[in-house]
Parts: structure tokens; C-alpha cells; sequence
């Protein structure tokens, strides 16, 4: 954010960007966006307004600087030797997320009026596009391996895997539970395995 | 709506309603929900603001009615002879509808703001479970057929069909075209004939 050359006002810094942030998605879960004020913000977080101000044009930005931090958060992602079980615990890990209540903050937060902010419609599509390019790594290594087709398309797959959870989370309001995420992981898989989601298919030019 | 026994004006209440939800969704095609009003839709329509409230509370039940209109529009399903091209069918209905203006104001409206409302929550579920539960019908002649596993969730495969489409449409924003919808089809099907959609599957208790 700042290029301060003194330590101690770089860890100040980073630590007012944090309070203010976490005070954003806090006053989110609590109020809902259209509720949201720099004035709550501020009260919550114990700083003045004006040092907000000094950092975030207004709650645009900093509601898009939270989900940023949401896409920046390094999830673990596995690699347990088998693509069955790789896959398996990414659908789960995506469940555990979006049912937590960080993950309902959010949602609930670029699904409201701030979905019209151009900047929220770029996260939430970087946050649904980061995750199957991190998690794309687990599909290389199961073709190398020998566990899926050769010309599998990796990216695809993961989002055929999020998709139907997706689906339930924002539609159908079935439950999304392990056993969903389980259900996902062996549709996409066997999708895969049969060659449905081989790149020759998915960009068909 | 109404149970008058006279014809001409049950004809004519039949086409106040007509007019009226047709403005509705005029009104938020051209404005959105959060702009929407009886005044505007009053002029739109033709007919005075009281014969509007005479017959809906408020813009919410307008809303859930222009929905639920949608609901009902009987869309023909697919009777080709092979699950492939039924599918591939239904896949393309879909995304002709939603990227139709109709759908497209639809889905902007069940989108916003309006999406808090109870009436809109519920009609937009019943969107998206009405539209599987009759296209299942194409699941059961193809199990018939021999084409698919007997134990095949039909609802659980066009869900499978619908949610890679509804991803692209809400997140990634991917092209919604003809391909996509083959796409999808090639991976549902892949999936079922697999046994990955099977009923004991997808109902592990």
C-alpha cells in the first residue's frame, strides 16, 4: 500500500490495513452492505475515519480490498497421491469455505447491490478463477500419473467439480455438505476419466 | 385471480394481467428493480395505479408473479430418440433462455436486490427445480432405452447439465453459447453413463 521506509510505520500501517479489513467484513456479516458505513467501519476497528480515508477512497475499494485478501488466502491444497482423494478434499475444502462465516460474509456480500461495483464483479471472478488455477496443479500430477486422460483440461475439470456446489449454494439451497462435495468430486472425475473434459472438447477451435 | 363468472370480464381481467406483468418486466429491463414502481409500471401498462393495487400488494408480488409467469412458460422438451441430442437440446434451451432479453432481465432481477425477498427467493428455486423436473422425463425414455444405468437420478443429471451453464453465467462470464451448451451435455452424459449419477449415489443414505 505504502512504500514507508520505517519499519516500525510499515508494521503500524499494516496493522491499521488489517484492523480496518477485518472491522469491513465483520460490519458485512453483521449489517449487510447496504448498511455499511466508513463511520461503523472506523468505531469498529478503534481508528479515525480520516486515517481510513487516507487509504480507501471510500467502501468500494475497501470491500474489494477484502475480498482480495479472501482470493490472497493460500489454501493448502492437497496432494495425497490420488487424484480421487485430491479432488475429494478440494471439494470439501471449497464447502468447508464457503459455509464458514467468512465464506457466508462474503457471498452474501458479492451476491447484494455491491455485485453493480465494477471492482466486486473482477474479484468474484478472480476469486472463482484463482481457485481452479491453483488447484489445477492436483490434475497434472493425476496425469502424469497415469490417473486421467493425457489431454485433460485441468482448469475445466475444477470448475466442473465447484460448479454443481456452486449450484446448491446459490440455487437450489440443498445441502452442501461433505457428502455434496463428494458427490462432485466423483461426477467431475468420472466426466474426466471417460474423456468429456479433455482440452480437444473444452476449446473445441 | 379472480372467479367472476362473466366472460368478458374475466377476458379482460386476463388481459390487465397480461399487460401489466409484461410492463413489470419492461420496467426492470429498462431500469432494474431497485428503480422499479407501481406509477411507472401503471403508465407503462395503460391502467390506472388502483386497478394495479386492486389485484397485487405491492412490487414484490409483482415481481414473484412475473417470475413465476416464466415458471410456467412450457417450454417444449426434447423427444429426438437419443439422450445425446435430448440432452444436447436442453443444454441449448437453456442457454437460449437465459441469454434471451427476457432472461436476461429475469436473472438481473433475481439478482439484486430483489433476492432478499422471500417470494423471490422461492421462485427462483422453483426456476431452477421446475425446469429439471420436467426435463427428467428425457432421463426416464432413455433409461428405457437402455442408454443409461437404470438406477440414473434424472433430476441430479440435468441439475449436472444446468450448473456449468449457471457458473459461467453468475461468475466466471465465459462465452454462453451453443459450445458451452454441448459441452455440458458431453459431461453429463459422460458422468451418468459412468454410474456417477446413479440415485444410490447421489442419495448416499
Amino acid at each position: 500500500m505504502s512504500t514507508e521506509k520505517h519499519g516500525r510505520q510499515v508494521g503500524r500501517g499494516a496493522k491499521v490495513r488489517t484492523a480496518v479489513l477485518a472491522a469491513t467484513l465483520a460490519e458485512l456479516a453483521d449489517h449487510g452492505y447496504a448498511a455499511l458505513t466508513i463511520d461503523n467501519i472506523a468505531r469498529r476497528a478503534g481508528v479515525h475515519k480520516t486515517t481510513i480515508y487516507r487509504r480507501w477512497k471510500d467502501r468500494e475499494s475497501l470491500v474489494v480490498d477484502v475480498l482480495g485478501e479472501q482470493i490472497a488466502v493460500d489454501i493448502p491444497m492437497p496432494d495425497t497421491g490420488s487424484v480421487d482423494t485430491d479432488l475429494r478434499d478440494i471439494a470439501r475444502a471449497f464447502v468447508a469455505w464457503v459455509t464458514s462465516p467468512a465464506g457466508q460474509t462474503i457471498f452474501a456480500a458479492i451476491f447484494s447491490d455491491a455485485a453493480r461495483i465494477p471492482g466486486i464483479v473482477d474479484a468474484r471472478r478472480q476469486l472463482f478463477e484463482e481457485g481452479p488455477r491453483r488447484a489445477s496443479s492436483a490434475i497434472s500430477r493425476a496425469v502424469q500419473r497415469g490417473e486421467l486422460p493425457p489431454d485433460t483440461d485441468a482448469e475445466e475439470l475444477i470448475k466442473t467439480l465447484i460448479a454443481p456446489l456452486y449450484f446448491r449454494l446459490a440455487i437450489t439451497t440443498e445441502p452442501l455438505d461433505q457428502a455434496a462435495a463428494d458427490h462432485a468430486a466423483r461426477v467431475a472425475l468420472a466426466a474426466a476419466r471417460a474423456g468429456a473434459l479433455s482440452s480437444t472438447n473444452t476449446n473445441p477451435q
